[in-house]
């Protein structure tokens, strides 16, 4: 966004929910994208040097898998060493639960209340949140910790970092001045026709673009629906592979598509995108 | 996201538009978010190294304001030389044509035709497209340029860096797994208001976080119309001065709100989300 110029220390007067006295922060610390590659690229390639120096100076975690989350302490670690050793750290998985169902719950379940996961920062210590691969919280869980701790008066402070989801809609070409994220389609039949019409009338009447996800082993299941049921002039992008050596970034017609062979592999992380 | 391992250059079978022999690449480059601020922070500590790498080799730009990014050149210069010096490089502003219209055009405008723009990179040449702040094509102009690219069969490549829409989202304890970017609402009376409970139904009835941004000059504008209008369960989030020192992420229900003195100013950058 360009915007008017900002003087320093503009917001010094924001209030909102007030901090407890010494709580410490809530960091959201993005993961490289080569979560389970067999290369990894150097991680300060990845991510800005404030990241990595934030996240060597924590030592409580809230994550997805703790086995990952030591191994990405680990790549840490070899650029910039660890305020405590890795066994010494603090790690806390999320519960399945907020895997299964969401962090906001439905209709039929209740939110996940994460506060008692916040207990360390309520005591000050600073606390990282992160997930296997980009940004916390973004196309993934976490965001009822945000949640919580916002609820406690803690203060967030998102880090700088790679989103498979934000670099994939700047390179497809498509409208990124309206754009929605919906998560996955469904994986079946019927509903999953409908929801590919539904998502292509919506980016066709409202200029919206709309961005999805697959698990990698139905990408090409899941292209092969889309190229079949949208109409031939809609355009569609893949990005695969984004910030590896073999990333690729592809925005065609579904009639060109039609013509080509199958531009995905069951492997590799691919977010796609329906616009006009 | 999270996913299943990815074995290296996995995606090397992929196909889409070939590109011409020899064409150069389309790389999008990522700004700092702190245009136009006085106290500006290191470029390392927003960007990773790579991004910084790869703009300096680059000599032909696509922006938004040839001054501001001779700018940023000397920003770069200053971490890792260019490959040629700024007064050689050329530098060449999308039209005003797009600023307002739109990359995409509108039922009354057509599409603005940007392959004109690329001679360069036909002939050879890297080029980067930049923005004033953040990410290049997104909630900014650039897609135009980015869609041209692709059209023409030149690879595009997107480099890592902030992205403010995507920060504030983690940042807001929100719904990430299902969001929408709607850009900025109508300005003034009745159009406005029926935006705002517009987005809040489509929050509260599919659970999408609605994100949205506002001229800095009118934040607090915004603010007061959004806590009138919205309902008081309602949850409304601002993040102001991302990756700046002073930046503030909060996250309250509207009935929090409107305990509280006016929490943004007409002068910083912000983000606002509306969830559930």
């Amino acid at each position: 966004m360009s915007h008017a110029p900002v003087p320093p220390a503009a917001t010094e007067d924001v209030s909102c929910a007030d901090a407890p006295t010494k709580a410490g922060r809530l960091f959201l610390v993005p993961a490289p994208l080569d979560f389970g590659c067999e290369l990894q690229a150097p991680l300060e390639d990845a991510l800005p040097r404030t990241t990595i120096r934030q996240a060597a100076q924590l030592s409580h975690w809230i994550c997805e898998n703790a086995k990952s989350t030591r191994a990405y302490l680990k790549r840490i670690d070899a650029l910039q060493p660890l305020s405590a050793p890795i066994q010494a750290q603090h790690i806390a998985e999320l519960p399945r639960e907020v895997h299964k169902k969401g962090d906001h719950g439905d209709k039929s379940s209740p939110a996940f209340d994460a506060r008692p996961m916040l207990a360390a920062a309520l005591q000050g210590h600073d606390v990282g949140l992160v997930s296997e691969a980009g940004m916390p919280a973004v196309a993934d869980p976490g965001s009822s910790v945000v949640r919580a701790a916002h609820d406690l008066g803690i203060t967030v402070i998102p880090l700088v970092g790679p989103v498979s989801l934000l670099l994939a809609l700047a390179a497809s070409g498509m409208n990124g001045q309206n754009f929605a994220f919906v998560g996955y389609l469904p994986q079946s039949g019927p509903e999953r026709a409908q929801r590919m019409r539904e998502l292509e009338a919506l980016a066709l009447k409202s200029g919206q673009t709309q961005v999805f996800i697959e698990t990698p082993y139905r990408n090409a299941a899941l292209w092969q629906g889309l190229t079949q049921t949208l109409q031939t002039n809609t355009r569609l992008a893949l990005a695969a592979g984004l910030t590896l050596e073999s990333a690729k970034v592809c925005s065609l017609t579904v009639k060109q598509w039609r013509q080509q062979a199958i531009p995905v592999d069951n492997r590799t992380p691919t977010v796609f995108l329906i616009g006009r």
